[in-house]
């Protein structure tokens, strides 16, 4: 299960809507006949294609998968078909697949036909892997993580708005890498305004996760990098009462409008999740971060430290107002995780919420 | 010498205005025969304390000092004339003393003698320990230590001025270790209105640090902490012209006032260190830590970071303004290091400046 939950990795943020899955067939004899991972939406799934390559020598034998087999017909037919016409006589499983079409359908399926299953085999490690996938089926958002960059005094610009740059090249590195993990990348109209910046994993990731700008009364600069779709798309959020000269300007250049009502985090990501991004990273400024912790959209944080002194009262933070008045309030992440990049200090840590499966 | 200065170590704190000091003797075999270090001013220098040790079999023998024996009448006779009676026949030295009193003349005083003298031995492991002492004789003002605790976003209170405690027990232990190795702890006079803190070692050092604080107007509340001093000193600081009143009432309480002009954070440094301060700590607020970093009153940074989130536009920051208009203008701290304390991170580093030791 260790090799599957491997190979299942290896599409970190590419496999979006589906989850991460990973499966190793071993023959009759326990030798290692086959293996495979779902690499895409709409291309095979890993036991698809762990079987193909198992080819005759899976009959009688072991298949490991990450996830429950899917009995369902989607982009491609049922896993379980395969499984049972391969001849496997055991089935390990480390999760059940929490898609109500699915939700231990397929294990019974398996067991209706004679097959032997096993399940919950390294499921922890299963649940983690696919975290944000299940977030997703459990609350209907994407898993948000929220990024910034700010000072050792706790500055994301100076009192003038510069910000270029704050952290160390390795660290700007890792956030590309970053982006390469998640289905969309969310930002401010004052982030557009302010940063012109061009949200992409400089190539990393293929296709580049979309990149999203909310902005309630679409009070955009006309020329921007994120308006030049050649290398990523980009999906504007607005309210239903948007300036609609504005909404003209943006569908001439074909970028994709989103109107929302109300125009908050929360409903742009039921909108996200609905089209099935898993992982979102918020790259936003102070005000929007807020409303979005606010409002349940962000689950995990990355915050990079500079080893830098900015200083300025009126400078830029990394969160506006959360509304506590008592220091009993204060979000306490229950742990970080700590990491240098270059000279800057990373600190990672996952908020605490409701459960990530609810009843 | 490694043994020299781990002895030196053990008074980290304690001998101001003095330097660290340790040192080993050993007889003409090679064996240890004696050790000592100060432990604090008046009271024995190292030297004396290990010969005393080896009583004659310190005769034909070699001492380890890691910092050059003094040839002055201080409150204790001159080591140079310990050294040469005890029959010494090799001193290895660390550092050279920038004292002007010595200033090579301990050394050149025991070559006369006719002892041979090695200097320059674990050279940048003794300038790092005596760092403080080397700073104030270098530069007139104690080397300052600027300490804070801040949430995740860069926040030392809540809008509404709650801070207690963003911090975890383990963390603000550290910081009681931090004080007990210090001679001073600075705040100005908006902490004693916030905070009313206590500012001790919590008895970890004896006497405890120097509890100063700077308020030019003397706008202090009449009940306070710091106004108790059966656990520790305090200093008050203030602009000559403040209130003849509260001059009277800080009289009465038995409170050293010590006025300045201009009441800044430099003439402050040049005060404590003409009473032998050799390393001080700023828990300020941001103001007056922009002003003491402005003035090169801050050479090093602790902060501790807590995994919280405590949001607020209007909510207090480590720093005020240091007046930077470019992010090329912005303190970089050449390496910081982090060490974790309970569920916080203590990030610490030395601020860029002019050399320790000037021509």
């Amino acid at each position: 299960m260790g090799r599957a939950l491997a190979l299942a990795a290896l599409a970190q943020g590419q496999t979006s809507p589906n989850p991460l899955v990973g499966c190793v067939v071993l023959d009759a004899s326990g030798e290692l006949v086959g293996e495979g991972f779902h690499r895409r939406a709409g291309e095979a799934h890993a036991e698809v294609m762990a079987l193909g390559r198992a080819g005759t020598r899976a009959r009688g034998g072991r298949l490991y998968v990450t996830l429950e087999p899917c009995c369902h017909h989607g982009r491609t037919p049922p896993c379980t078909d395969a499984v049972i016409a391969a001849g496997i006589s055991t089935v390990v499983v480390a999760l059940r697949d929490p898609d109500p079409r699915v939700a231990g359908g397929g294990i019974r399926l398996l067991q209706a036909a004679g097959l032997e299953v096993i399940s919950g085999v390294c499921a922890a490690e299963a649940a983690q892997q696919n975290q944000a996938f299940m977030h997703r089926l459990a609350h209907g958002r994407p898993w948000g993580v929220l990024k910034w960059a700010m000072s050792l005094d706790g500055r994301t610009a100076l009192p003038n708005g510069a910000s270029q740059w704050i952290s160390s090249p390795p660290a700007r590195h890792w956030v590309h890498q970053l982006r390469s993990g998640v289905d969309a990348v969310i930002i401010g109209g004052g982030t557009v305004r302010a940063d012109d910046p061009l949200l992409t994993s400089r190539g990393r990731s293929s296709p580049e996760p979309l990149r999203v700008v909310i902005s309630r009364a679409l009070d955009l600069p006309r020329q921007a990098q994120l308006w030049d779709q050649s290398l990523a798309p980009t999906l504007v959020a607005h309210a239903k009462a948007a300036d609609p000269k504005a909404c003209s300007w943006l569908d001439a250049l074909g970028i994709k409008r989103l109107p929302l009502d109300p125009c908050e985090p929360r409903e742009l990501m039921a909108q996200l999740a609905a089209q099935g991004c898993n992982r979102v990273l918020w790259e936003c400024g102070p005000e929007l971060a807020a409303a979005a912790i606010d409002q349940g959209c962000i689950q995990e944080l990355a915050a990079v430290v500079a080893p830098a002194l900015m200083g300025g009262r009126a400078a830029r933070t990394p969160l506006g107002d959360l509304g506590h008045t008592a220091m009993e309030q204060v979000i306490r992440l229950p742990a970080t995780s700590l990491q240098q990049l270059g000279s800057d200090w990373l600190i990672q840590g996952v908020l605490p919420g409701p459960p990530a499966v609810e009843a």
